[in-house]
């Protein structure tokens, strides 16, 4: 079929609208008719080229939000008119990492994914006689995508897709390492570093589970006022801070951070949020994605007295088993995403919300079909 | 009172046999009769001078058993004849770090502590008319030595001095790292780099718990031995190793280690131990202490991926809840002690116990009083 999408030809090119041919759904796949997706800084980080796995010609996009249209053979988990939320970290529950209860990082169809490719080795979509790669197994920068069965989740049917579409990267990722990484306890002190899409969502599951302090970090003062209503209890800006950041956020928790998160990407601001954390217990969880090739440094001093290291990718989450109840939470009113969710446009401006984004004017842009 | 005690006047010279004075239990505090201690490298580091907090002169030591003599007013949880290990981290259980019931790293008197002082800010040892600092709290290279009752675990009469001194500081490091920082499961695979007095601890504290593969890492094929009648299943030598260590214990383990324990006290080393441990859940604990300003680094998304990287002091022991359990496992068979301790010597001969340590002939020695 003839599927408009935006395509990325090559590295640190615009993306280009073009009318690609999709093929349908094989065995254990299924064709969803995306309504909704949003457009977050991965998408940007492969666009540029930085991203050393970035493959080309490819459709991106992976925070999406859409309706199964047609299922391939052997498909049992959803059906043709159901809601679904495409993952790129898909949950098949029966590889080691699923059963091993300790990792939502299924390595189920991992290999393929990471070349651009459906389970079974080739791509669905093509422009003339070119293959076009698939991108973090989900390619949502297009009016329909195949997906494998175990790459969605069925959301309830009441959800607005041009919001939960936000909840298939950004809002997962920052409420999900809250709940899901940290498991952060009711009356924590905890700092985030970095408000944008991710640190906000940082902030609001803090205060969904009940934290003390909600400390955020950034040097731009105009995100305090969404942070402040999402649940950010004190700002801090280190272009205002006279001297040692880490110290000035120890005395303010006095003692330390019980839990901290970086949101940012940047190996210095890693290591200040682990070091800003309490003696004895404090975890710091890095969520930001560094530049190819920088590493992250401390004493160990730091760890011997306590301190615990970790990071989260994707927040923990199972996708089939707990986007569907972030789409609950949502519902529900016990975390925001409409004042996240700053502009939107549609597919033909894409480049539009990639603009915003570097110029720091938007949280999310979402593309709607 | 008049005592004998292993004197270090100054930084790299040999201790000192000498007769000090030492003062009485002040309120709160016991009088201590060591009946044998334990000869630690942390004792030779601080003796070396290599040691930014080391103080001069002092009586070190930190590593004893012995009995209770006498008690100041106030004490109450332990009385004369008590049978004690001297505890360098102490539990007042009632400041915020006992409290917390995360951390055994009680802060109650680190300060003077840090200090080489008892509690009141002044020392109770003196040679002549010069005060001689303490040492961690403990100074057990003495045949009196006074304590806070806060900082004596009182344990079993039927337990051997000689033996359960190393209770003090080895053997509740390396099983504790074990069984209370890492709580490692049944069934997991784990890694010890080193195999020196913590590491082969750590070996053991891995069997009680049922751990599968235990791999020993060490350049010394000497220790392979010992090593194996504690419990290891597999000797490495990355000396032998063709490459990649990480690689080859990943391999090894079919996907990295569930568990790692770093007893060496090498940056380079604890990067490779965090690194071998299996993406999506591995836990890379470090025990050994790096020499003053080296760091360890990393990329990012060895965390990211999953891998939690975390510390380990005095086990996470709580120095009187845990260190008579400890004691209970040793009389019940479940650890081994006896092995351990290589080489006995009075305190007269304690020069040839930091000889042999540097030789590397022993693993433990021990002073008899």
């Amino acid at each position: 079929m003839d599927v408009r999408a935006a395509v990325a030809f090559e590295a640190g090119k615009p993306l280009s609208i073009e009318t690609v041919q999709l093929e349908g759904p094989k065995a254990g796949e299924v064709l969803v008719e995306l309504k909704a997706t949003g457009v977050c800084h991965t998408d940007d980080y492969t666009l540029s080229g930085k991203d050393p796995e970035g493959l080309f010609p490819a459709i991106l996009g992976h925070e999406g939000a859409g309706v199964v249209v047609d299922v391939g053979p052997g498909v049992t988990s959803v059906r043709r008119g159901d809601h679904v939320i495409p993952l790129y970290t898909p949950e098949c529950r029966q590889c080691e990492y699923c059963l091993s209860r300790r990792t939502n990082l299924c390595q189920a169809i991992r290999q393929t994914q990471g070349q651009g490719l459906m389970p079974d080795g080739t791509s669905r979509f093509r422009l003339g006689k070119t293959p076009i790669h698939h991108y973090m197994g989900t390619s949502t920068f297009a009016q329909y995508t195949v997906l494998p069965e175990i790459a969605v989740a069925k959301i309830r049917e009441d959800a607005p897709f041009e919001k939960v579409c936000y909840i298939g990267c950004g809002v997962t990722t920052g409420i999900g390492a809250v709940v899901y990484t940290a498991q952060v306890k009711p009356g924590s002190n905890v700092v985030v570093f970095g408000l944008g899409g991710i640190g906000l969502n940082v902030i609001q599951g803090a205060r969904m589970v009940g934290a003390n302090m909600i400390i955020g970090v950034d040097i731009n003062p105009a995100r305090r006022e969404l942070a402040t209503k999402l649940g950010m209890t004190h700002f801090v800006n280190p272009k205002e801070v006279g001297g040692d950041l880490v110290k000035y956020l120890v005395d303010l928790t006095k003692g330390g951070a019980d839990y901290s998160f970086e949101c940012i990407g940047n190996v210095q601001t890693m290591r200040q949020a682990l070091e800003c954390c309490h003696k004895g217990w404090g975890e710091s969880i890095i969520i930001g994605v560094a530049a190819a090739g920088q590493e992250i440094s401390t004493r160990p001093f730091q760890l011997v007295t306590g301190r615990v290291w970790k990071g989260s990718a994707f927040g923990g989450a199972r996708g089939r088993t707990d986007v569907p109840r972030i789409v609950d939470w949502y519902m529900e009113g016990k975390i925001q995403i409409d004042p996240l969710i700053t502009h939107t446009v549609p597919l033909e401006n894409i480049s539009q919300a990639f603009d915003m984004m570097h110029r720091g004017e938007s949280i999310r842009s979402v593309v709607r079909y």
